[in-house]
């Protein structure tokens, strides 16, 4: 497909924002960063799609207005976005203007970029939170702060259909290096030599890793493997074990999460032992009842709950992490957690599935004898329900090598 | 040079951070963070240099002991650092763990990462600060938060020797790469082919870029050039002009910072007219002046004002941007800024100079019928005085083509 102008994008993202504010009754987001090539607040990817430098306010109103207050030496490329009805530049301090543009718009509300729950809307760091703070001080609009949490987690999840269309691409690039890795692999490969024959490809193509290059992908062999986030090491492959790999790459900025399970038969086997197919089946049932639980409306939990106690009821042990996160400009996109009521997903596993909603659903099993068997597949919720952006693994690939 | 095992500058780098807590009067110094592919705090690269996922604490107490409480997930990677003393995975909640070592630790001070001057001292999140107070509520130890900006700006600022060597060879790479541009520049030639060229050398030799992408390098040509941080443009190359780039090279982890100025001569033209030999010499003098004021002991401000007032003195307009800044793992590396008293920079100017730092100086002058004349040069304090890493550059390069 061909790449639409990279601040396209950017625009309709912005006025969908205007759009968001009425409908969550927030006057005004305020996202205040600086220097952002040492901490990027994710919704500069929504807002701009390139850095900052010194202490800079981009400002959007439900009203419509847009307004970027900037360094001087950044103002330039701002106006080029086409995105901002007004960019404002200045030399020795962002107060004056700051103070102004705030004073007109004068907003009852001011959301920020802090959140408990989602990471993709805690942006704000707590020292520019304080320099906020006092650049207004004495104004009475530090009273009116509030968190920006339920726009931005709206703005980032629900995608446009040219969204749709660049997460699709991601998938479809990904899926074609996992079926590349399927023909190649080999018993007796390390895990290390796997994830190189997909770091030789991802640059080939130029694209990009869809998370941290060390552990994209992560590779698990056999029953020595550790699965999770842990870096490919040199445990090898083998015959009678399984290999699980979890890989998404980086397409003009989206990405895809997906894992597939792989088994090498051993010579003459023709189907892998009734232990895995048992497992692989009740993997399937379990991400196929989160499918069908995933739909308008739903909350994050409840599509968690569907799939989690299908595995469970199956005889399987639970395990240890969320069903589900939403995929976009991050493999985890922030906003709604199809996890557990557990502490550390906070209140993100109460918020409500809507359409336009792009996810990864994800969950496993650990065989002691053959090792970790995932799968892990992408989905886009639409009015009717979710249906699969990528070709759902419907059978353990099998190697006969 | 051989590239020496990632780990063992982050073993090194919590070791100097022990010594540090010490120096600083500071019991404990808490990195508190989650999903660092969204928002990464600039210490991670410090203490681990890989992502997180869940909340995380990584511990570094003044006594020596460093302890990792992580996602069960994360817990090897850790481990196959040799770096802590302790990893304590968990699954649902990092809230009683954490404060288990924190009771046992019983620090009187507790340093964050929380910074209203020092960008790259302040990667907690506001939304993570609430987090963190409301995970140790009713302990007494949230009374004890400080900042850890002194800790964090000295850890990052005093360079250890191998340091030194990554950034010396990110340098390295940086030349070559300017003085191929040098060689193949030709008039006629759009800023934008120019970037083109610089980012497929970056390609070929496996390197990347010190900041980001569509700004590294930034190509200013001519009197139409925009300076500062905007994306190369259309804009094109001529004889009887100045050419002007700033790019840094990022190699293992470490970037350089550099600008060069380039004049296409006319035919039969031996050197730039003379307005421009004079605030080349002005530019190249006011240079040398911040290096020799930039000496252990000296501030920010003072180093700034011996080269501000050296350009201002021979006639050319004051520049509107610090003279300098760290250099090492982000091409901004925090902590002291060699900058005026302008609020933006904050006490950031304020900070003392010290032996192992890493600078980059630059400054230049806009000349209308010309275009941007810039000269910027990365340096290493010693304790006799700051010494070029960089080939300083004497002359304008001049393109006879």
């Amino acid at each position: 497909m061909p790449d639409i102008e990279p601040f396209a994008i950017v625009r309709e993202k912005i006025d969908q924002a205007v759009r968001i504010l009425e409908e969550k009754d927030v006057d005004l987001w305020v996202t205040y960063v600086r220097e952002t090539t040492q901490v990027k607040d994710p919704c500069i990817a929504l807002l701009l799609g390139f850095d900052l430098t010194w202490q800079s306010a981009l400002l959007i109103s439900r009203t419509g207005e847009r307004v970027a207050i900037v360094g001087r030496f950044d103002a330039e490329n701002i106006t080029r976005t086409g995105a901002y009805t007004s960019v404002v530049p200045y030399d020795q301090s962002i107060r004056e203007p700051l103070r102004e543009h705030i004073a007109r718009l004068n907003p009852r509300t001011i959301g920020l970029n802090f959140s408990a729950s989602d990471p993709a809307a805690d942006g704000l760091t707590h020292g520019m939170y304080q320099n906020l703070a006092q650049m207004l001080d004495g104004t009475g609009y530090v009273d009116r702060f509030i968190s920006a949490e339920a726009v931005i987690g709206a703005l980032r999840g629900r995608k446009s259909p040219a969204e749709v269309d660049l997460i699709r691409a991601a998938i479809g690039a990904t899926e074609d290096i996992l079926h590349e890795v399927k023909a190649m692999v080999k018993p007796g490969m390390t895990e290390r030599e796997i994830a190189d024959f997909v770091h030789q490809t991802i640059v080939e193509r130029g694209l990009d890793v869809a998370w941290e290059y060390e552990v994209c992908p992560i590779v698990c062999a056999g029953p020595h493997g550790v699965f999770g986030h842990a870096m490919p090491s040199h445990n090898r492959t083998r015959r009678g074990a399984l290999l699980q790999i979890d890989f998404g790459a980086k397409r003009a900025g989206f990405v895809a999460d997906l894992q597939r399970t792989l088994y090498f038969c051993h010579p003459g086997e023709e189907q892998p032992p009734q232990e895995i197919l048992s497992a692989w089946n009740a993997t399937r049932a379990a991400i196929e009842a989160a499918r069908q639980t995933l739909r308008p409306g739903a909350r994050g939990w409840e599509v968690d709950a569907a799939a989690r106690s299908t595995l469970v009821e199956s005889g399987y042990p639970e395990y240890m992490h969320a069903t589900g996160h939403h995929i976009g400009r991050n493999a985890h996109d922030g906003a709604t957690v199809l996890g557990p009521r557990w502490e550390r997903y906070g209140t993100s596993i109460d918020g409500v599935v809507e359409e336009g909603n792009t996810f990864a659903i994800e969950l496993g099993v650990f065989l002691p004898e053959y090792g970790y068997l995932g799968c892990e597949e992408d989905v886009l919720v639409t009015a009717a329900g979710a249906e699969y952006l990528s070709e759902a693994q419907e059978a353990i690939w099998l190697i006969h090598k």
